[in-house]
């Protein structure tokens, strides 16, 4: 999967949108993900392993593996949408390939579709070992544009 | 969903078994998740609302819904499989139909078919809040047994 | 799956306007399918048996049971839509979990969650067979509204 | 997507595998399906338009699209089996993308990950109007390998 799209972004400040609503996801910081590559309608997370994110056989648990394809989707996307807009995710459908077996994993998602209320996404999901990615998940998601509702954390 | 099931375990032990993949999860005491009921062909977990389980508008992030949808179909799953068996998941697919706001997150899934190889799972998940339940997911899952690998944490 | 739901049809015509959208897709007319039910969020379509409708076991298509799927969970939400929309198949997952072996195809769609824009179906397609019906694939689908845009076949 | 592949067939046979397999399937007949391209890991199905292959806005119905693709999938995959087996496809989700408004269907199917039993696909289906390809749906799909099934027609 390339880096590069068909994709411009709607306003300049798409970078800065996305790191800060990937900064009020106090999730993100709890398990440790790191937002390394935001482009227009493609964006790359990283989640370095840790025993807590791990499931009974000593692998990345799928949950983190689907968190991060989750958002690696939300936010390729969020970077093409207008200002006063946020994201939603209305549902993703993800296959899991091999065990997430490694020391990070790297999820990468693109716009496959933008439309005005509906974008689809592609996120490929790869675990790194010893230096080696392998594509452990692959997934296709639907987000939604809900217009009108600017993306900030509750206060 | 009612807990009733048409399905019989195939031994006596699955309560037990399923418990103890369960804590070996080292990811749901990180999260502080609660196996609350098993039954054969049914699994019921809870995650209680903490700050860094959110995302940006304050709410439970939507990784987490599918991490305990994850687990609710892959426990259902593994309760009806033999005890010389593992359980792994093959894919899911989930729709977000309502924010996780509320107190506690509610999973429970039911085993839809269990075939020799491949069991299909129903899930949906509830949120919590002032004492009255709903809706916000649901998800169609494939779980794979694999025959002859007894499920073990990585010693 | 029970005809029971707890939705209310937003107008009298529901049924005649499910009934007419129905008779003007002539794919349906060309498989032989028929709808046999229509409530407020449920939906009943049936397609007998043809050999040119099966694979090369003999069994129905797994397109078929996929095609009487996505008309179930269309017309389940199309029911519960106003009179000026019409509805749009935004995506659907399903497994097939036994072989398409009878003499006839029975879908029934049921509406899970109904939204202004977005409404999340469930459906079961079961295939008779000496007068017993088995579930053979189960679906989850999203449906959008598409409102002012009355369905009406191009003419 | 391109043609090149990563895979190598494990038989020589497979192309006249494919195209045993697809001509025993009475569906592709009936609806004018033509198998155009099979490569290792790789399959191109076209269906031309007919009016019987529509909705109510004249385009082609959502399942015709879902058939195509399913096909293209289940054929990208089996394409990579041993000569003793047969291919069932254990589910597929589809996004539709964009009406199926054109003079032929294209569907594209390619293996992303084949394992020992399961295989996953992914497929693009396009519509071509007036010259011009554009892309109206995508797919990712599961599909099982049958060891010792080898695929023919029921007789």
């Amino acid at each position: 999967m390339s880096l590069q799209t068909d994709f411009k972004a709607p306003n300049n400040e798409f970078k800065t949108r996305v790191k800060e609503s990937f900064d009020n996801q106090p999730l993100m910081d709890f398990l440790g993900a790191k937002l390394k590559i935001i482009e227009p309608g493609f964006c790359e997370i990283h989640l370095p392993y840790r025993f807590e994110l791990t499931q009974q056989h000593g692998f990345f648990h799928a949950g983190m593996i689907g968190t991060i394809a989750d958002n690696c989707g939300g936010y390729a996307a969020f970077s093409l949408m207008p200002a006063d807009a946020s994201v939603l995710t209305v549902e993703y459908k993800i296959n899991l390939l091999s065990p997430g077996d490694g020391e990070l994993i790297i999820g990468r998602g693109k716009v496959k579709k933008a439309g005005k209320t509906l974008t689809v996404c592609a996120v490929d999901v790869f675990v790194l070992k010893n230096g080696i990615e392998k594509l452990c998940a692959t997934a296709q998601m639907t987000v939604m544009t809900m217009h009108g509702r600017a993306d900030k954390q509750k206060s």
